[in-house]
This record gives C-alpha cells, sequence and structure tokens, in this order.
C-alpha cells in the first residue's frame, strides 16, 4: 500500500544534523517555531553541555526528543579499542537517558583491516555488553542497517535482513531496528524485511531523505525528499502497515544544503515533507 | 577455501579502461610485452575502426580476447529508448562476434524516473529480446551485478542473488554471471550465491579491483588490488571452488592511475595481481 499524503507536521521530526549550522539553541527555537514537533539529537550537540539543561530547552520549546545519534562502532582490530567503544556507548545510553531519549541509535562499525564476519560478531559482543545498562536506563536501541558503500568503516550491517538475523540471535526485547531509506531503499527484499521487523515489534524509528542523481559525495550529498528516487510513500507505506505511527525523522546531510540559509531549508524541508513523503 | 597466490601471468586479462590513455593499439603492445594475456575491450576503443582489424591486431600480440564491455542499459521510462537500447544491445553482440569476444557484458541499467521493480522487468524483457541473436551469434550475455550505489542509473541488479534469480527465471543457457568483487564484496550472502552460480554452471568472468578507505569518487576511485579491503583470495577461493578456472580480468576505474605514467601503472598491477589476488 502507497502511503496517503501528510497533512500537518505533529510527526515530523528533524535531526540536529541536518541543520548543522545551528547550535542546539537555536535549532530549538527555530523548530518550534516553524511548528516541528520532534527532535533527535546528535551526540556533538551535546559536547560542553549541561544535558539536563539541554533537556529543559527542548522541552520548553514544545520538543519530543525522539532519539540519540549515535553509539556504535563496535568493531576494531584492536582490543583496547573495542573497549573503549564500549564504555563510550555506555556513556552515550547514560546521556540518552539523562535527555529523555527513548532511543539511542546505532551505527554499527567496520574495521576495513578485517573481514566484515569478524565486525559482524564484535558488533553482536558490544551489544551484548551494554544492553543491560540500555535495559537499567529505560533507553532502546536500534540497529540501523547502512547502505553498502559504508561497509569499508562505518557499518558491517548493510541490509536490514542482516539487522533483522542479528535481533533473531541476540533476541532481547531492548534492541531493534531503524530504518532510513537512503541506506535501504534499493534492497529488493526491502518489503519482507519491513514485514518481518513489523511482526517482531522492532521497527523503532523511520528515517527520511532523497538519493540525487548523480550522488557527488559518499557521505554529504543527500537529497531533499522529492529530489530524487526513491520511493518515500511507498516505504512509507510498508512501515505503517506494520504499525507504526511514531515520527518521521528528516536526517539530511548535505555540503549543499549546510551552504543555505537554515530557516529557508527548514521551510523547504516542510514543503518537501507534505509533497513528496 | 583461499586459494593459493597466483604464480604467472596465464591468467591475467586487463580490462582497456584500466589504461584508459592508451589506445586499442598502445595497450595491445603495451600489455603482450608484459606478459599479460588476455584484453577485455570496451566499446569506446572499437568506435570508428575496423572490428576485423582490431582483432587481428590482438591476436598479433598473443592477446586472446575475453569480453566486449558493454551492453545492457535497457530501462527507460521511453519506450522509443528501450528500443534503442535493443537495437544497440544487437549491434554490441555482432561486434563481440566479429572482435572474436564469447561474451558481451551487460551493466543491466536502471531509470531513476520509475520503480526499480519496472526496471528489472524491462531488463528481462530487453535480454529476452537479444538473446536469440547471441545465441546465434555464438557470444553469451553475462549480467554484472553492480554496487547498490549504482541503483539510480546503472543498474537495477544489485546483488548477485538478483542476477541468478534473474538467470533461473529466463532459463537461458545462453546468459550466465559475471562477479565482479567490487560490486559483491559486502554481501553477506556472496559465497552461497557463488555456489549457487557454480552450481548452475552460468559463472562468466570475474573482475577483480580494490575498495579504497576512504572512497572518493562514487565511479572513478577503485583501487588497485591490496589497497583496499576486499578479501581477494577469499572470494577468488570461492570462485574456483566453482570450477572457474577462466581469466581474472583487472578493471579499474581510477581517475588517480589514469593520470600516472601508464607503463608504470602496469608493472604495479602485475606485481598485486601476485601478491594480493
Amino acid at each position: 500500500m502507497i502511503a496517503p499524503p501528510l497533512t500537518d507536521f505533529s510527526r515530523l521530526c528533524v535531526h540536529t544534523i541536518t541543520t548543522k549550522p545551528w547550535s542546539i539553541e537555536q535549532a530549538a527555537s527555530h523548530y518550534s517555531a516553524a511548528g516541528v514537533r520532534g527532535v533527535t539529537v546528535w551526540r556533538q550537540w551535546l559536547e560542553g553541555r549541561n544535558i539536563a539543561a539541554v533537556r529543559r530547552l527542548l522541552a520548553d520549546n514544545g520538543l519530543t526528543v525522539v532519539s540519540l545519534c549515535r553509539g556504535g562502532f563496535f568493531p576494531s582490530v584492536d582490543a583496547a579499542a573495542r573497549q573503549t567503544a564500549i564504555d563510550d556507548n555506555l556513556r552515550a545510553i547514560d546521556e540518552a537517558a539523562e535527555l529523555g531519549a527513548p532511543l539511542l541509535v546505532l551505527v554499527c562499525g567496520a574495521d576495513p583491516r578485517q573481514p566484515l564476519v569478524v565486525s559482524r560478531q564484535q558488533i553482536a559482543d558490544g551489544i551484548r555488553a551494554v544492553v543491560d545498562h540500555a535495559r537499567a536506563s529505560g533507553v532502546k536501541l536500534g540497529i540501523e542497517p547502512l547502505h553498502p558503500m559504508y561497509a569499508d568503516t562505518r557499518s558491517a550491517i548493510n541490509t536490514l535482513r542482516q539487522a533483522n538475523d542479528m535481533c533473531d540471535a541476540l533476541s532481547d526485547p531492548q534492541l531493534g531496528v531503524v530504518v532510513d531509506v537512503y541506506h535501504l531503499w534499493w534492497d529488493p527484499e526491502l518489503m519482507d524485511q519491513i514485514l518481518r521487523c513489523g511482526r517482531a515489534r522492532r521497527l523503532l524509528a523511520f528515517h527520511v531523505s532523497d538519493w540525487r542523481t548523480p550522488t557527488e559525495d559518499l557521505l554529504n550529498d543527500r537529497g531533499l525528499m522529492g529530489e530524487g528516487c526513491i520511493p518515500l510513500r511507498q516505504i512509507r507505506g510498508w512501515v505503517e502497515e506494520q504499525g507504526f505511527d511514531g515520527f518521521i525523522e528528516v536526517e539530511i546531510f548535505s555540503n549543499r544544503y549546510w551552504a543555505t540559509d537554515q530557516q529557508d531549508f527548514l521551510e523547504k524541508i516542510k514543503r518537501a515533507y507534505l509533497e513528496h513523503v
């Protein structure tokens, strides 16, 4: 089923990195003024800040904290680095709890110096090492499969099937998955794996942007919704058929948009949200 | 099984695009002098040439023509463009036959203006429209699944599973697949799908290069073997366990190497071939 158009902004969430030039204060007031209702905070926006104060700032601006980005990056050929990553994920869980974020998004990591199967094992080990702390803190962990073009350094989990398989293997209700259309749109199994995700009640978050033609930068050339070839309403239809009614998160890394006026960009996001998501 | 190192150049094939600055005459004489035994010719190198003369030139230099690159690009929202593509593939088959190439490599195509499922159907239709001519011409057709980062415009076939599925669906012995490590290395199903490929006797060609970290250009930043994270001997082991003993084709698109002395680059390829493939 193709989802019907969205008619208001009650489910619109923006990632702080989408409007990278803005501080957390600027993001809070501009998002709020624009009628955005949710925010996903990237950890850089918390650096050197009092997290309880940020939490109040966001609440005072009527913003719901949807998730904290990002934990993960578990694999390394170096055992000490793997322990450092685990420690950092424990801190990220603390930050999420303090911020009132119900979810920590995991960009699982990969180390090009070792086989992907080894990185995948280290991801499973890393998650096992932190999941009890997540449960005790009331924070869910969401595995975000990343596009295969990031398999060298960012994630050895590159399809929704793999994320589902890992959730099955770890079998912990504190663990779920994050569906990001940018990473997954090309996958012929996407519908089936979203179904599987839904049946297992583990679909925790939904990220949108678009795939530009041509894409000129592997990291920072994501498109605004409607600028590319991702079938957004089709994928949202699959996600919502599984009962997902949470926030729809706009996560755009774009050198091109970061160089423009961010208030204008935010208005473009709102128009694109109604017209294309 | 990890393949044992190669000890000579009897199976080394180079794609003319790997040494892009060289004309077909330069490629023929330099490859030959370097002890390269196979060549895959890209169609641009035939433009405006007498193909029978090119065939003699390559034979006189002791070079076996491994394949012609590339046909495909079947999908389009425009029906006239689809017919143009079919006509062009029929010409490519003629060129392959005239050149003495036993294989035409298919980069299947995609059109970002339509859903991937539609592009996939048009690929199947396109192959059906040309496969009898390929059989009559003694030319095999090889579906080359391309990395998912090319799903917008270059190929709607992005995994070896999809290529195998399409071969099963079309069920024509004239059709097979091309395994290129650059496109497929990240896939957790790669070993299983190479097995499936082998059992069906449809593994027609094997392309090597490497995935650089960081990759700075989506198209033209492939690495020399050994410069990246692709487990070349592992994948070659899987391919050879299936009985594949054909040429090992070096296909590197690299702005960085094209800007260097090509004879020096060819020597680097030979060293990398023995050390890393």
